[in-house]
């Protein structure tokens, strides 16, 4: 490996393509080669980014010449990809979630387990700077103990609704970022969890594909701290990103920023901001951008990723506890799903 | 009954002197008459608001110069005195809570059903310009149909332990304000509770007494609307009263104040603010200052108070509901414990 | 003198009724006469707070019974008024300004050149609890020197016509405000003005009277510090008072405060906040309070006021000062003036 | 011309890279040859960015592959550079200033008078989304007639001792983006100018070279609009850069904005924030971005620049007049120097 991490991208979607740019402009990561079931995808991004198109995944991972691999396919396809990764050696991002289903996820645990081969799972959220920034003020810290943990996540809008179908239902699909921003936040392992789950945006296609588009999630580790995850799949000011940490010495947050800082005083009001960034790959645009680096640093240096396939795992695992709680509507301790 | 409501008031403690001044600065009503347990706090009232010092209750529920009575004794003789209050037929401003005891205050309830006699309960929140704007903007249809609902109520201290003890316990003396506060906003009952709390504070006080210091409590209604309630008892920044309402077409947020808006820009920080208020006193002095007022206008008006008994009932329902599902670990229906 | 002040109030205007409403609720004051020019003003005004209304203004100086006078009248009676008291050994609080005419002002200021009576000027601006800890901030250092000072101060709306005509002009009636604060702030006297004034709201107006509604008045001191004053005598979206130093070590912002803390989202726009407060009765309500408790506190000590009579005329110098850099277009000595 | 501009870069300082870089991300630019007064400085940049080197500007200038040039030596090079570039039909993109010296500046302006090759000024505060929305929304009507500007524009530090003793000064270096963004927003020319200027932060420096570090110009335009621009060399808290807008109808802020947006809140204060951004290359990140494309774009369509020669030149003659006016002690008419 030279002094820039070649990376070969499986999945040419939105987000795929999102990484290529991101890898070929970060200058310790190059997009070498590019891979997508559909044949043209890979070769406009080829095209685009500089890069070889494949025709099958196997020959990125057989390519002695590319360093990594970023998978970036559909949910399906990410246990399959991660072991074959794995299996050639190849240092993985994957993005999240890494199945829908628990078990093939420990399958595939136990499968990689004798290697350490680095596999980073793609929660972005973890390197935004301002939810970063509180985390470090906490570690610092600057507010004394952690007591309450409030995680507010709500989408601009709802999905089309063929994503929604094979989503995986709004905690593995949506709520996983907050199960893991939750962990990432908390210093300690939520160990029970309360779910409560609505239809009120679009009760038509909930009921039909029996998922709910409202939610909150209530959580407590051992020794107490509390946390609260709110979603909802529509905001209609924007997407609504915040964390706002208790503790004993003081209280930190961090907020949503508008892509501008215009403020509209008129008669009928004073101080009115932008609408918040749309989504994601705005408002994400810094955490996507460190995330490329933070993996090309773990592979570059021989480290583990800060989030492993363990943490993509666990938050599966909250996951499947706020179903049980939904449909028991009781408090669920963790390990009756792990 | 002239042009001003004069008031006789029972309870000369902090919060009947705060009362006292209130009525008498309020061009709606006198101070006319105060009793205390203590002789010498109803005399030093009595002198210093100008109003004629009672031996006992009696006295001020038998005088016919006194048009009303506030309520701002100990709890447990809550019950008793609006009680006698109706049959005396004086229209009742009484602090929260009714009773702490749920059966107590059913037979209250059921005691003064026949009458019509004004009973307003002392839930002083709902009259914060902020929170009634942010009921109001909803009311109106500014964000559509609200779908989820915030409220963030942390003390900025530790009550002393001598009060922990009698409180009747953190639901049922904190939280109940933001039981009605739910109810206020949510514009249906809740219908499921579930609750969160743990010893985070004082640990051993909590378990000598029994009481928990950090609470998150989440409830839905019939229709699917959600809630969270977010408690401590301490919060170093300031009293800390929030509300957030999500609807389908934006969002409402009833924000902390600072006692004035001095910003503070250095080399390690910009733009901070003063702690907030530091308590209900100063934090909800226009909300006091509102209720007196309205009380005196449903009086005068003969028409009922926004908040009646049932309103002070059904927050105790709900805390007991809350009880139950941290002693059960589930989903209680409210139906269970009414 | 007892334990209250008791005062003399002249004048039942306006502002006249707010200071009555606010002596009597004030614990170290008590309204014990007023006069009014017109008989009816005084005589509801000492009905409505209990004070004796007297038919003639040397009534109040001659009275044993009055310890102190507040004069609210007529600008162009200021003067004299201030020379009856002072003669009646009675301390004053005598709104601003002390006259419109610098001549009369110094001829005033030679009349009670040897009294010690406490002559305090109403420049209620230095008791804004906002205004005064962003001062105190300074004083205590917390932004090293002070380099700049920004002043902002906007109307809400043009005044009535008639009043217009007959205030003074700009600089003299509200700038004269700013003036006062600019030099409560800065620490040094200022020592030359440059102004610029416009007709840009109400043109026909302004070049019927003579007059000005927009403006920007710049001052330096000795050793170099600078202010700006920006005022507009319109600004739709409220009362606009703001305070801003810069100082080697940092900044300071006194910034407008909201009624109520309501944030507003929307698709449009988000956080938008209430207009500012309508005008100086509401937005000073706590530094009008301040301002007789002050007054109470010097008088009763037998101490000066922190605003007196030099304070007063000063300002009125700058005014001065001001309008002669308008007619002349160059900088202007304030020594010049004075 | 192709699909792709392809720029050649004059200047290889801490500017120059930071426009090679943007050149090279941006879908519309590439870099194609740099040339800097220090061979070793070019040939970094050129290995870095995938560029030739040149060892003279006229390589440049002669190069039939060079579509365009963007100027970013030294000062006194601008106005040569501009009028080889326009002599060579090159596209130019210049740093502001023009010249430091009118008279160079208008020699330069006769000898390009016949040529329509554009030429534009770097004012990379134009393109800032901030700013740029604020007009918009100025020009859209939203506050109806501009009556106030201020523009609050301060670095967060000195510039290096050597680096101010050939500035030109503090009007001609630094104010001269404030003059620049005033007439952007105005909408008419200011014809008068005022300025006060102090040496508050390095005192021993500014005398010995003749500068001032602390200023404040007033301007007024013919029909009375006004306009204050506010100037510290140092602000301790961060690059202050603040436009705001009074309007017939409401006012309009640009503010600064954080990095992120972290609130820490404790026992001695509430929502402090991060400091600001600290200087151009991260503040105006997005507009040095928009910059390179509003370049593109006029050269692409054949239209001409935004911010072109004039603008250049009368920003300079505004800070010429506010030489005069701190020289004179006077208000001067812009005519005077032009």
């Amino acid at each position: 490996m030279g002094d820039v991490l070649r990376i070969g991208l499986l999945g040419c979607g939105r987000i795929g393509i999102m990484h290529a740019a991101n890898i070929n402009m970060h200058p310790k990561t190059k997009l070498a080669a590019v891979y997508d079931i559909d044949d043209s995808a890979s070769k406009n991004a080829a095209d685009t980014h500089g890069a070889i198109a494949c025709g099958h995944a196997d020959e990125i991972f057989a390519n002695p010449e590319i360093d990594a691999v970023l998978i970036a396919t559909a949910t399906e396809t990410h246990a399959d990809y991660i072991e074959s990764a794995v299996a050639a050696c190849k240092p993985v991002l994957c993005e999240k979630p890494i199945d829908l289903d628990l078990a093939r996820v420990n399958l595939c645990r136990d499968r990689i387990a004798d290697s350490t081969v680095p596999v980073q799972i793609g929660f972005n959220r973890r390197f935004d700077p301002g939810h970063r920034a509180c985390r470090n003020a906490l570690l610092a810290g600057e507010v004394g103990e952690l007591r309450q943990l409030i995680i507010i996540s709500r989408d601009p809008a709802m999905p089309p609704s063929e994503y929604c179908a094979v989503s995986g239902g709004i905690f593995r699909d949506m709520t996983i970022h907050d199960f893991d921003m939750a962990r990432f936040i908390l210093g300690e392992e939520p160990v029970e969890v309360v779910a409560l789950a609505n239809r009120l945006i679009d009760p038509e296609l909930m009921n039909r594909i029996g998922d709910y588009d409202t939610a909150m999630i209530t959580m407590r580790t051992a020794t107490g701290r509390q946390c609260i995850i709110n979603n909802s799949r529509v905001a209609v000011y924007g997407y609504d990103q915040r964390v706002e940490i208790l503790g004993s010495d003081g209280m930190l947050q961090s907020e949503n920023q508008t892509p501008h800082a215009l403020r509209r005083h008129s008669a009928s009001q004073t101080a009115a901001q932008e609408p918040y960034q749309n989504f994601f790959v705005e408002r994400y645009r810094e955490a996507y951008w460190a995330e490329i680096g933070a993996f090309a640093d773990c592979v570059m240096n021989g480290t583990q990723p800060e989030v492993g396939f363990e943490d993509g795992r666990r938050a599966l695992v909250l996951a499947e506890a706020a179903y049980l709680s939904l449909s028991e509507k009781r408090v669920v301790a963790v390990d009756e799903v792990d």
